[in-house]
């Protein structure tokens, strides 16, 4: 079924053939999971609606729906293409296959032109069936509990390192099956940085604490993020900053729908941050798809023009860094576009949560 | 130094221009550690010398050594590229690089030829320096006090999973940084399976375990395999087994020098298990190099005819395993090329060990 509604998106705009190498890409379209790793493990799909497998023997499958084709070490699996393909028609190739399988495909000559075809994978893969809402719904339940936990766990001296754990065990404990990304957890001046690394620095009185944390859930991921504050009323700078994030994070949630475009949601929020004085401390887009994976397919940025359709799921997470004041602020929901706007899947709390200086 | 070793090797090749995406060799090559992720990092080096970092804003850094490009997220890092290159000469990519901005230098036609160019990084990559060889040192010998403490902590009854977070907290107690990559631990049948991922299966008596594991520390990694036995004396056949497989690391040890090719190496394991009768069931190739990442360029393979040199470090790892019997045997050490032939870096016992049935 999903694989048709690929086809049907190839023929519409006139691709003769696709190959999808990512392998969560290829689990969606066949149920089929293999992790290739350096190895290609590639899905053909032919306007014709031939579909074949090229897989590595070292990874056993068996398929009565999809025709496998092996290969071994010994052998190039691009070559095992070719006799697939007419050199003169128009390959898509997957936005993240490795740059030397293309080198060989040309040096080959298995095409005739080569095109980025994953958007047409992507652009099904973005909408989430019914099915799969239930999934984000579970993981993003646990997520919500596990943030509960979490925060009433920490306590002055813990590291962001023993904070992770902790993390993982909390997860574990929840029914959760493993982190969906290395959990952002940012105590002071590290909370600055957007894209902080988790270090052995502790935690001390006064200091704002951004969550940003995620698991995985049969096979489906959640993603959130909670700044929090350590052992004292919050000083009036932060509290200020983080009223106007709240704000942001809540005025793009109110405005999303579908038949809007992605950047319309970032403008939402950025154009507040930016009317209350903020805007060049706003570094990044305001969110990115999720679904099989934390990150998927389609920014909420500024640039992104898409159309907004009923059963995407995305998050929604403005941010304020202020790296000379060591404060960092991020607020982080996923949203899923149901008919009449969006359905959040995060219920944890946005108020402002200050840790007991004794916990 | 290490970028002029590369330029030279791109000089003898006549290659005009080399873009180096992949994060840790622009670490090898600039220590300028940098992960983007899904987004554009690019080292490009020219035959004349000069050499830029196109690097995203997201990802702030300083470096008096190398000119930065700096690029947003509303730019196309590609188009920043341009300027620098002449569109009639060739340009060398990553093997690794994503697809999508190989595609996207095609259509803005930064180059006339394109080809696989990571061999030159690769190649010097290879051979480590006294300084790397010490560090590669120091992380096998936390690899083997691990795995020391690893086997003396299992019991019946544990599961896979469980030995994984005890070997986390192993790693972490003797100063390892992390997992060099996630470990195999294989009870009884799962062992069969040389790619077998980690389940909640519980040890039982009389079950072979294979433990393959590593860690980094100060960016390097270890990485060793040892299969042993729990609570009762091996069976025969399985003795039989362990003594082929540990036979043929040992030939495939003793036999490694300088100047003779990867695949020799590989044939010294696999002709001794094959003349033992076991050739069908060793089913991937000897070993793999190692270094910054537990997986670098340079196969223990049959068809690899590349010639090792000293400095060179890789794996030598044969292996059996017959599902039907739910044997797996699979014993691996890194081996470092020296004048006088190599040096093996996992000092921990190959003799077979028997877990108590009361441990």
């Amino acid at each position: 079924m999903r694989i048709k509604k690929v086809l049907k998106l190839m023929r519409i705009n006139h691709l003769d053939n696709l190959i999808v190498t990512d392998y969560k890409s290829i689990y969606y379209l066949t149920y089929i999971l293999i992790k290739p790793n350096e190895r290609f493990l590639g899905l053909l799909l032919k306007k014709n609606g031939e579909v074949y497998l090229i897989n590595n023997e070292l990874f056993p499958i068996d398929s009565n729906d999809i025709e496998i084709i092996w290969y071994n070490d010994k052998e190039n699996p691009i070559e095992k293409l070719k006799p697939l393909l007419n050199e003169n028609e128009t390959l898509g190739i997957d936005k993240f296959m490795y740059s030397h399988f293309l080198l060989d495909m040309m040096r080959l000559k298995i095409a005739k032109f080569y095109v980025n075809g994953s958007i047409y994978v992507d652009s099904v893969r973005m909408i989430k069936s019914e099915d799969e809402i239930k999934k984000m719904r579970v993981a993003s339940k646990i997520n919500d509990d596990a943030m509960d936990i979490l925060v009433k766990s920490l306590r002055i001296g813990i590291t962001e390192l023993e904070c992770e754990e902790e993390l993982k065990k909390i997860y574990k404990n929840l029914g959760g099956d493993d982190f969906s990304f290395t959990p952002i957890i940012a105590f002071g001046a590290n909370g600055a940085n957007p894209h902080h690394e988790n270090t052995h620095t502790k935690l001390e009185v006064s200091q704002s604490i951004i969550l940003d944390i995620g698991c995985m859930k049969n096979g489906y991921a959640s993603d959130m993020t909670r700044t929090i504050f350590s052992g004292s009323k919050p000083h009036e700078h932060f509290q200020k900053v983080y009223d106007i994030v709240k704000k942001a994070n809540e005025m793009a949630i109110e405005g999303v729908c579908e038949n809007i475009t992605f950047s319309q949601v970032d403008k939402k929020a950025r154009d507040y941050i930016t009317e209350s004085g903020y805007g060049k401390y706003f570094t990044h887009r305001t969110g990115h798809s999720c679904g099989l994976e934390d990150h998927e397919y389609g920014d909420v940025s500024s640039v992104n023009e898409d159309i907004i359709q009923v059963g995407q799921c995305f998050s929604i997470e403005p941010g304020i860094y202020l790296p000379e004041e060591e404060i960092g602020v991020r607020i982080e929901d996923l949203v899923i576009i149901t008919e009449d706007g969006c359905e959040v899947l995060n219920k944890y709390t946005k108020e402002i949560i200050v840790v007991p200086d004794e916990q």
